[in-house]
């Protein structure tokens, strides 16, 4: 990725940029790793909420999206995608229920997924849905203790799901305690595939063949699809389909676990240094940029060793982040960028800074492009 | 603050909800106190980002608004509103020059005031500026080290402004490093003082009188307003102006701060319970709310004790944020809500929160209404 060389013509500073060429790449890579492992992508579009780069991922073999609320559900369907997985444990008020059947209505039969991960929400979305034909996934918790039941109860909900009158295919996990340092990705994989084959086989015993074993986060894919990986992190053996989120554009944090590396960053925010006086008063250089929580969102893992990285200085960490303002510091003697200069910011999470803005800026071969965030806000 | 009575005319969940009472209350306690003080009150609209609220604001005695962008300029002068503060040391680009100046066009001779901290920057915004009549403050570090210049150079910034042809009315600090525990909004309150006095007499000694001496953070304003506050703490014998944002609403961080009290929050995310499944498996009740990080921001500051606090389970925590779950937990033997139950959140910082939604529930005597945020997004 270049900087813009034609600043005149640029959008104000705070904007996202997007390279497509790594964006290409990196949604073709995944692409073609799960085609030879025999996995069906699914990626979640929450990361992007951008119709450009689901229609991307869809033309690169994904065979739907997931999604986390019927909102962005509701704007992908009104941007003509028709494979839609609502991977979350709705809880249906009467203006959702509503909304769920309309959408379900727009859809083809059995195109629309929903998550379930207890007996008693099972019920309800049944009494919701009505006739609407939809499938449904039980949520497995494989160790994240977030939602999602235990393994060896997933079968119970899905017997409840079905008596409820739902039409049942499969489990699903999220292994989001992959997100850490050392070997947390590796024994998040390995859980992860624990947890579905046990779950997967808590449903046959309750007489349902889960035809969807579902899991993968970019953390734990990047990790299987590394070269040389251990044979029994393969995930082929026991999912049958994947759906990572931020690997299209990559992250800080990706960065940081050791998922991708500089040159995959497809997604950087562009900001300007605004002020440079008080580094004159810090043993090394430090600036501001205009880029604050408002743009590059606020996540901050313990394990991360700042708000942010920038790619032309690696060496540099964001260490304070305002609403507005983004603490640079640089080690004693750098060179630092100057009042006035653009510097490139990636975020640590890009799924929460795409929420913030309205649209993106994409460097293509073409020339430049805008496109919009469709889904930005839709998140309920 | 009371729950919907009637929850099948409401917003599907996640939302943010008002209460015009206390929003009312808290506007007036502090004009009053500020009047009694001699201060003048230009709150900081970024918290809002709402003419409603910006309104009843003005409606109590508030002298205009301050903003952290052209973008949120843009959108109060588009509201009808005129005395406008930049309070922001702005590096304008071409597009940006151009938008200025439409700006202050558009506004009364000088009702626009801006922001600087170099002699670079002055002389860069002088140029941009033009025939543009507007007021320029020269912004201090007042502890922060942030943005703004050593109290004692703020002279020497000030005469290059006016020496690049800029009207040069003041000086103004953030003492951001009050949001702290301990005696951190003490001593922060004491450094504003303390600089703005410094800088103020720097002005001075280079032929600028210093009309304008501003200052003010939600918490510092306060712990001065407190009832029985030590006389050395009240801002009045240095400060003209104070620039609160965060005061019209609060939140769990000025909470937990002891900057306000329970009754004083304005401002909750309205939530439900979608999963309570992995509480089973712990030490004490657990669920998950689909409030998460896309609607309640990720601000964690080290000190605080969760991401957001729930008014009606005082002694609940947030342990744990994702993009659409909010992990809350329970000690052990607490009644906690059920599954489908809503529940109302307060945000540990409502900056954020507001900036991530489109508008805002309000509960008044006359019944309920919505209000838009009309500068969303405009964080450029």
């Amino acid at each position: 990725m270049t900087m813009p060389a034609d600043l005149a013509d640029e959008p104000d500073t705070p904007y996202l940029l997007i390279d497509d060429a790594v964006l290409r790449r990196n949604i073709d890579t995944l692409a073609d790793w799960a085609a030879e492992q025999g996995l069906q992508v699914r990626p979640h579009a929450k990361t992007h909420k951008c119709a450009q780069v689901a229609r991307r991922q869809l033309d690169a073999g994904a065979a739907g999206l997931s999604v986390a609320t019927l909102g962005e559900a509701e704007a992908f369907a009104e941007a003509g995608f028709t494979e839609l997985f609502i991977a979350y444990p709705l809880w249906l008020s009467p203006a959702k229920t509503a909304r769920l059947r309309a959408l379900a209505g727009r859809l083809p039969p059995h195109a629309l997924r929903i998550g379930v991960d207890s007996a008693a929400g099972a019920r309800q979305l049944a009494r919701g849905l009505g006739e609407a034909a939809v499938d449904i996934l039980v949520e497995v918790d494989s160790g994240m203790h977030r939602s999602g039941v235990a393994p060896a109860e997933a079968g119970a909900v899905a017997a409840a799901a079905r008596d409820a009158g739902l039409t049942v295919i499969g489990v699903f996990t999220f292994p989001g305690h992959g997100y850490g340092p050392g070997d947390a990705r590796e024994s998040a994989a390995r859980e992860e595939m624990a947890s579905l084959a046990q779950a997967a086989e808590s449903l046959r015993m309750h007489g349902i063949e889960p035809v969807v074993v579902s899991g993968g986060s970019s953390p734990t894919v990047a990790l299987a699809a590394r070269a040389g990986a251990d044979d029994t992190l393969r995930p082929g053996a026991v999912l049958t389909e994947i759906r990572p989120g931020v690997y299209p554009f990559n992250d800080a944090q990706q960065l940081e676990l050791g998922a991708c590396h500089w040159p995959d960053l497809a997604l950087v925010a562009v900001a300007t240094v605004v002020s440079t006086v008080a580094g004159d008063r810090q043993s090394g250089p430090q600036l501001i940029l205009d880029a604050g929580s408002k743009v590059l969102g606020a996540d901050r893992p313990g394990w991360a060793t700042g708000f942010g990285r920038l790619p032309d200085y690696p060496q540099a960490r964001l260490t304070a982040l305002s609403e507005h303002h983004a603490t640079v510091r640089f080690p004693r003697g750098a060179v630092a960028p100057g009042l006035g200069e653009q510097v490139r910011v990636v975020p640590n999470h890009v799924c929460t800074a795409v929420n913030l803005a309205d649209e993106l800026l994409v460097e293509t071969t073409g020339g430049r492009t805008r496109w919009p965030i469709i889904a930005r806000g839709a998140n309920r």
